[in-house]
């Protein structure tokens, strides 16, 4: 159960109690009335890292948490799309950028906050992007450029740090790591083979 | 909203209406009381491919959907656990497993019905599995002796399609697809780089 919320039953509306369901193995909101078990499971974001001209795409975040820093375009995933389908999707609504070639660059764990991204690397088409309404900014990075202390969140430098390594080593491997830190703390990141 | 539920708020137990919420792009369940916004995302499922001695650990299953019929280990990813913890973890539940080694092996979407798959590849420890409470059986199978037709779901067989490919090339690639078929019809998936 969420502690943030008092919860109460989707189902018939009436409160829910903390309990281990027949068969499981751990705490659910289980409804007192009906029977109705909540179960909460971590969330997807999906986003990318877009290049053009040996530049990267960033935004600079309009909404809290860390209004005002960089961030890769990037949100939580809808029911009924792919992860693909998602970042290209979060580009669009965050920096009117259409994408190609996408593919799967990234995945990164936050156990702290029950979140997984799924980050995919593409080109920018035609270079064009503008802010959506999320944005306050968009703007195409040189490596030299990036503006790394006013990064948004640990997974943006992760990811970035990846970005230019695979550059270097020419690969396309699928990235994966735990991130352990919150935005603004040292990185703590476990890389996995 | 889930159609499948008629839905009350969770914070205050009132009923929701469906309603594109400010600065949002889709309908969502909105408490028509407090304002409280029901979001439902894409859920994970994680599992793993365990080897043993040339042989791959399946599971016979002893729960719907597709009891009977047999399946890689995998369940749906928990709260503030990595996506690696889980498939150790549903390993460990559904065939008493131990795994070592696991790394990411492939990454399916599941659009249809809003699940994303995250498959890993490891080695089963000792070579020791047995039934968990949802499972009916284990057993490890040669190549020759994959029960086809007798899979649960096609992210099974497709993951094993997958495993052999990799194990004729030699290659550590994250595979990607989309699965778009429901168990039991013919496979429709769509393979991405």
């Amino acid at each position: 159960m969420n502690s943030n919320v008092t919860e109460f039953c989707r189902q018939c509306g009436k409160p829910l109690a903390s309990r281990v369901p027949d068969g499981d193995n751990r705490e659910r909101g289980v409804c007192t009335a009906c029977g109705f078990i909540q179960y909460d499971n971590p969330k997807n974001i999906v986003g990318c890292l877009l290049e053009w001209q040996g530049k990267v795409l960033l935004c600079k975040r309009a909404i809290e948490p860390r209004h005002g820093y960089w961030t890769l375009p990037a949100g939580f995933m809808e029911n009924n799309e792919t992860t693909l389908e998602g970042a290209a999707r979060e580009a669009h609504e965050e920096a009117h950028a259409q994408c190609d070639n996408l593919r799967l660059f990234g995945v990164y764990n936050l156990p702290r906050i029950s979140q997984v991204y799924l980050m995919f690397f593409g080109r920018l088409r035609d270079g064009f992007a503008e802010a959506g309404d999320e944005t306050l900014e968009v703007k195409l990075f040189k490596e030299s450029e990036i503006p790394w202390k006013d990064l948004a969140f640990p997974v943006v430098t992760e990811s970035l740090n990846r970005y230019y390594e695979m550059c270097e080593e020419r690969s396309r491997q699928v990235h994966y790591a735990d991130i352990l830190n919150r935005p603004g703390e040292p990185l703590i990141i476990q890389r996995l083979p």
